[in-house]
């Protein structure tokens, strides 16, 4: 007998040891500001016989981390997963492409006789690799982490219902599998985003692919159109030329990479791209673009001016990937019955989380939206963070995740990490703000580890406000850059200041002394 | 002309500006406790003539920060390098060991044929490597770190004499090189230390050797004695197992890594040891160790044991390294002549670092030591911080280095890495002062990035005072963990609570998130 087919009755018992306000100790329960009416509040399911105390619609990584947070609580809480525990992160996103990634990475450090032989190290017959097992590598990653998750939802205590959840009034989730109603004293959207599909675009998922089928690599490509030059673009072009493809990339705006910060995105096209085989058409839109048949008749992709809007060229290519945007996973879910409009699909919410009825508008009791379809910062552990936030807010301790503290990193190779502003927005903000901006900048070529390793590319660059000392921004771009943002990250959090950060003292000789430089260099203290 | 020859009169005007107390704004130079006597302050210089306010006695990395911390506040210095300049890490230390490290890690990874299987990655004819390359690889980043470090110092307009400084009277330096003695405000004393052989041992620096010799890598063992335990011998047992070498450790403990944390150290025994071809002995002493000839007469090590000191074994090997520990190099440099009583070699000195005649004594005025030498820390960038402070506590500043904060790590395939007390020095320190100590693990083998890259060994522990949430000690033995640590040592630093720290948004997916979880373990959060 499934859990989800257990009669209200059966489950309750279950359920009410975690429900009971004695097992919450130390929560100020009733003196939330979050939780804005009686009937809604964490303890009321013991008193009102809801099925959980929370509800979540969504099992991608942010509602994976707001169950365990609830749970961890003590509050009951039921997941509804729609049969993609994990969600697209785990699935058919950030886990999957790190194995594509950790696959061709190898392959191409190992085809890199110059650098290999600066070890003294030699290839004897060649290295080649079968794209059958790295496809596998990706998959059964998927798999595992996915299992992880489910498992450890499981030894928490969540109740993992397996359709799909549908707003059906207030404290109310249908799930779409059974037709059956739960009651919940509050509830979480977490139904996360689908890849953006511009007009004009076919997609096949086999020729021309979103990262949804980029990441089972059915085949690679001789030549691949990439249209955008985000993240996803830039991490699939790294796995893509390092097995030997050629990828063309197809940007709409003036320049590559136009989210990055500029500084970071040149010594990226210095680093990543001119280097590879990538040439790019820049300022176009992608306005048609036709699936093909792998190895006998190829895909196109007619492009017009981004401007004028006139066709400029066509191109005939083996395979288009689309890494265009992602836009809300939001339909559908009874939003709408409950008063809710969505913005673009976004579900507007305010800095608690909580959903609102309209962009500025009130509040929806008990309500609350949490990751990629709420649009704040499309990131999986922006997501976490959020989930987090909002069971923080539903037991009553008022908690706004601070989104310029949280750090993202592009996992080429070498890896781009940034946490706060560019500095394009640094020197704005800090113009209307009305304090100084001071950046201090570092190198990796003059880090003993960094040459070690036949590393020395990359930069990381520190802006702080030169009237407090606070860091508002720092961007790498070198080898381990994802590792090495945690402690920008932390010190953007907590507010310490460049001259604290000068004086903590770095490991001698590792790749986190990059930043000691920069640090250090922001209090007029740098070697260099 | 080289510098050294300038007569007196010729360097004081060059000197004088950076002397004068108006270029020294908004330090407090006449409030400071640390400098205890008028004729030492910072800004004597100008007023007394002497040549440097600060003269600085070996050019470590130790020395080198402190140089350029001096001159980047003003003051005018000289280091005296004794034709080292970057000391022992840099030319026969921590430098060229990264080096080696990576080459024959790149060895090891290429030569994993299952590992590489994993991500469908063939070497079609083998892996091989050229020992003069890698050996060439070693020699060429310390000369070009040896060189940073030098262009750094004179960038800064710090004076470098060649000759090794001898302490003559009070404010006075020897150069043994010229014979001329310089006067000084304030006198930094950084001669670093040497390798420890212990009686009995013969070394040759060619088949029987230190870690000075081991660098050369003259040739590769087939098979090599390392004698201790500790992070160098463990480092070098990784180099040579990669080239194809079988070790045999000696450790005089019960124990090998007797001076890691003790689950740590059984995690790399498994980890690092086991599946490598090293076998050890253990509870004995190498009583008397005999050079032999490559590839004529093997190197002979005759046992004892340590407890009963009878015989035991005698190996016949082709190398053995000595890993036995570092002594301060202190002999000859005067310290006798201005009052100074060493204890073991090492120069006694308060929390400054300022030296003191002897354990406990009186402070020596306007005499510090940082680095090896004082034997509170020997690690380079122990070194570092310590001569940012004595620089600070000259300008006035007062200032202390908390030794706990100071992270630490061996640079083995995957890395270890750890900051503050061990469990077991915590379980004594917490019983001893009346605190509960709080303990959470986590592992890599739930991290999805390590996972991706096929690299799921491993663990991280945090180790915290439950009363006030405060991190005591990190370890970690895994992937990428000498980056991994740095957050950690921070949030020691600054007194970071695990709730805090379990409120940090960590990056997905990376390998800082096996901190997260552990962070979050701590408080109850913990997903496994």
């Amino acid at each position: 007998m499934s859990p989800r087919l257990l009669p209200l009755l059966l489950l309750l018992p279950l359920i009410s040891p975690f429900s009971l306000p004695s097992v919450l100790p130390a929560l100020p329960l009733h003196s939330s500001s979050a939780s804005s009416s009686a009937s809604s509040s964490a303890s009321s399911s013991a008193l009102f016989a809801v099925d959980f105390d929370v509800a979540i619609l969504g099992c991608g990584v942010g509602g994976h981390a707001a169950a365990l947070h609830a749970s961890s609580q003590g509050l009951s809480c039921a997941v509804f997963t729609a049969a993609d525990v994990g969600g697209t992160c785990v699935n058919r996103g950030c886990v999957p492409s790190k194995a594509l990634l950790a696959a061709s990475g190898r392959v191409r450090d190992m085809q890199d006789a110059d650098h290999l032989g600066m070890f003294g190290i030699k290839v004897e017959g060649g290295v080649t690799y079968e794209r059958e097992k790295i496809a596998k590598h990706a998959r059964d990653l998927a798999n595992n982490v996915k299992g992880n998750l489910e498992n450890s939802l499981k030894a928490k205590g969540v109740e993992l219902i397996h359709g799909r959840g549908v707003l059906k009034g207030e404290g109310e989730v249908l799930d779409e599998a059974s037709g059956r109603t739960y009651t919940a004293g509050s509830i979480i959207l977490a139904p996360g985003s689908v890849p953006f599909v511009p007009p004009g675009v076919t997609v096949d998922e086999k020729t021309v692919y979103t990262s949804d089928g980029a990441l089972n690599l059915d085949f690679v490509p001789e030549w691949v159109a990439i249209i955008g030059s985000g993240y996803i673009g830039l991490e699939f072009s790294d796995v893509y030329t390092a097995l030997g493809s050629e990828v063309t990339f197809i940007e709409a705006l003036p320049n590559l990479m136009p989210t990055f910060d500029r500084e970071i995105a040149k010594q990226a096209e210095r680093m990543l791209i001119r280097p590879r085989a990538i040439d790019s058409r820049l300022g176009v839109f992608a306005s048609e673009v036709t699936p093909g048949i792998p190895g006998k008749k190829p895909c196109t992709v007619k492009m017009i001016d981004a401007k004028t809007k006139e066709h400029v060229e066509t191109l005939e290519v083996d395979a288009v990937m689309v890494a265009t945007g992602r836009v809300p996973n939001t339909n559908n879910m009874g939003l709408e019955d409950v008063g809710i409009t969505t913005n673009r699909g976004f579900v507007p919410v305010n800095e608690n989380m909580q959903v609102l009825t309209e962009e500025g508008g009130d509040v929806v009791p008990d309500v609350y939206c949490i990751g990629d379809a709420n649009g704040k910062m499309m990131l999986a552990h922006a997501a976490s963070a959020q989930g987090i936030s909002a069971v923080e807010n539903i037991v009553g301790r008022t908690h706004a995740v601070e989104h310029e503290a949280i750090p993202a990193a592009c996992f080429t190779h070498p890896e781009i990490a940034m946490v706060g502003l560019t500095e394009e927005q640094a020197v704005e903000r800090s113009g209307k703000e009305g304090w100084k901006l001071g950046k201090s900048q570092a190198s990796f070529k003059a880090n003993s580890k960094a040459l070690a390793e036949g590393e020395g590319a990359g930069i990381a660059k520190v802006l702080f406000n030169e009237d407090t000392g606070k860091v508002v921004g720092v961007h790498i771009i070198g080898i381990h850059a994802a590792d090495l943002i945690q402690e920008c990250a932390n010190a953007v959090a907590c507010g310490t200041t460049v001259k604290e950060l000068s004086m903590l003292v770095h490991t001698h000789p590792t790749l986190c002394e990059v930043l000691d430089e920069a640090f250090k260099g922001a209090v007029g203290m740098s070697a260099h």
